[in-house]
């Protein structure tokens, strides 16, 4: 049977781009199978000539400009991998206004511009997927829109990046500081010359407000989402919560209330006996709570060239069983096809509900430990663990304790209660429990 | 906008059944609009009206007879949860014949005539899901048909008897023997009175079947998988294997040689480290290896209700978005529409090559290890460690040892000869390492 071939044009030829086009053309015979039409990377599109040139893409394939891709109505899907902002905003709305379905992995994009791309896409009738934005490899995006739509999800806790989660878990195994780890996993290619971007929590905070989208049905304003690095971890804080049965890593946190939703990026204690504890080194994991579902963990490579390339072409494979069926569009963005779409007001850090750890540092005397507990009492918190490490006649010596749950803005007017006795020498290590 | 609804039939209205049922009717509201039209619980049969009148289903939906579904030429999708082998498979294909979409939970029916159905829906062009045949909630069957697509899986190790791991857990917490803990479990409701089915792998094998299915496009004789269950386990041999740093698993493992293919279940060691020995009580998990996404984990309640009727429900919501945009049929069986859904041959049992934990006993005397040393070396058998409990001489001691990698037929002839040995008091005990 001569069915006629689906045409992919690719934007980005950079280390996921080039990927998608190497597994293209490597299993175009494979995917034409699984399709029952030939899957044609019909042009590739990158401003440099040379990668088009070592991925020895076939005669004709390469064009410089998108416009080749954008402009050519033979091409039924687009795959934007350029990432950052712009063009790709421009480039991806003028795709899906010219009817193209498109395969994205651009989180920052989605994250900023979700709204108007999603809208737009709904308007007009075309697929929009982006299994690669979150995750890598990992199918959670599809988990989320189509496998678990019969849940209300009412949890999510993912570690979305691998290079934080990587550091934290060399700290972990080596008791080692941060900034030596960072730099060692700069030297070794885990982490970004400048890894800001990473380290400080908007890598993941992009990730979670669209997990935010699909588990709502409306997205939030990613500035809205209340984001802490990893950056002043230090690895006592790493040990000590070790002793209580604890790992630290960044979590993508949100909790689902119905009428109000809270969202935030943040260091936590994981409990040794999570499933999530034992998610190390690059690997990221999802684990969400549905109402029908109960707890589900979805864990893989999160970033690489091959991972996210395998996500990128799921996508694309599922794009194009659509359109050869004459159905495009049959998922809306955040498979919801009426209402949603709007914007979701995140729930204010203060009013939230956490359970804490705390390190005070404090002068080794009496009644340093009545005072610390009488501003939390006023406060309403209530203690659930107290230990007091090493004995040091009027030396500095820390004191962890973990809280019962208790509300933000309460634990933060304690806190500065707190660092003002004079009994305390150093302000407070304040962290989460998940 | 009036929207035609998608008339849902539901055949069985027992455990899952009438869960599907209160499912659908209580998010009758969010179901339509992530459909974009209603999607009606049209009928529900059951040979018994009891289920029914519990659910309050509204007037008219109930029926006796699985005529009122597969004779209505209104009813879009048939949702098989009766179990076993008939009048199951009389009716799938009868629903399918008549063009209807099905969505199964039903391993059985796939492992002994899923090439029979599957042929069945390729041929009428229908939609046939089962993300409920296997791991319960969890989306691994939407994963390997659709997400994961672009890979070849070179191997897959599957937890997915939620009753051999409660078992395999509280054994290994508590170093309790298996009848005590199956008695204890049968109590608590957590395994049948006739466990069989549960602890002697039959079930395991089934969904091994059906992911053997989808990873290769074709389908094994599920009498052809090498089946081994976890009744004789011994929970001496999970401490032993604990103070070598494993832990036992009943896992369902998939090698893809490409030519040639290995699946068969068995209990095994899996390493500490390995993320799957994490997986305790009754979760189920599919791991599984890419030749470009690398490792994935997928993890979930395996079974149950609710978490069953959330993969019900998502199949029939997938099913019922292909119907309305005109696209039924829109992902072949095995997510392969040009070749496969041929019998897959596997390799025999004999042939494969394993990693093996032996534990012999024998009487305390010197020159038993040089005995057994010697046997193992005539097969190619070599010995990576050992370890000698205890030391009464006269006495029978166990002796454990791990090998490195040989052929199952070697390992089976060594150990013939070695416990023929005069020194040797007991058959040997002999598992295999993931």
């Amino acid at each position: 049977m001569a069915e006629r071939a689906i045409r992919v044009g690719l934007l980005g030829l950079g280390t996921v781009g080039g990927g998608v086009a190497r597994l293209l053309l490597e299993k175009r015979a494979e995917l034409a199978d699984r399709l029952g039409a030939p899957l044609e990377l019909a042009r590739a599109v990158d401003l440099r000539a040379e990668p088009a040139a070592e991925l020895e893409l076939p005669e004709g394939v390469y064009a410089p400009d998108p416009a080749a891709v954008i402009d050519d109505p033979d091409i039924d899907i687009v795959v934007e991998l350029i990432g950052g902002l712009e063009p790709a905003r421009s480039l991806v709305l003028a795709a899906l206004e010219a009817g193209k379905a498109v395969a994205t992995a651009n989180k920052a994009l989605l994250a900023h511009h979700g709204r108007e791309i999603f809208a737009a896409a709904r308007r007009r009738g075309v697929g929009v997927a982006f299994e690669a934005s979150v995750g890598g490899g990992i199918p959670l995006i599809r988990s989320l829109r189509e496998g678990l739509a019969a849940n209300r999800v009412e949890q999510v806790l993912g570690i979305l990046n691998g290079t934080c989660n990587y550091i934290l878990t060399r700290m972990t195994a080596e008791g080692a500081a941060f900034a030596q780890v960072l730099a060692e996993a700069q030297a070794a290619g885990y982490a970004e010359a400048d890894p800001s971007f990473d380290v400080d929590g908007v890598d993941t905070a992009h990730k979670l407000a669209i997990v935010a989208a699909l588990v709502t049905g409306r997205q939030p304003e990613v500035d809205d989402i209340p984001v802490e690095g990893i950056r002043d971890i230090d690895s006592l804080d790493i040990q000590l919560a070790g002793e209580f049965g604890y790992k630290v890593k960044l979590l993508a946190l949100l909790r689902n209330h119905g009428e109000r939703v809270e969202a935030r990026v943040h260091p936590a204690l994981v409990p040794e006996g999570h499933v999530l504890s034992s998610v190390d080194g690059v690997f990221n994991a999802l684990h969400l709570t549905g109402d029908w579902v109960g707890d589900v963990l979805l864990y893989g490579l999160g970033a690489g060239r091959r991972p996210t390339a395998s996500a990128v072409v799921g996508d694309v494979l599922e794009l194009a069983r659509d359109l050869r069926h004459g159905a495009g569009g049959r998922v809306p963005p955040l498979g919801v096809a009426r209402g949603g779409g709007g914007r979701l007001e995140l729930m204010p850090l203060a009013e939230a509900r956490c359970r804490y750890y705390c390190r005070f540092t404090a002068k080794d005397q009496p009644g340093v430990l009545a005072a610390i507990s009488r501003i939390l009492a006023d406060h309403a918190i209530s203690i659930q663990a107290v230990i007091q490490k090493g004995r040091r006649e009027g030396a500095d010596v820390p004191i962890v304790m973990l809280t019962h749950t208790a509300r933000e803005a309460e634990m933060r007017g304690a806190l500065e209660q707190i660092d003002r006795l004079p009994v305390i020498s150093r302000p407070t290590v304040l962290l989460r429990r998940a």
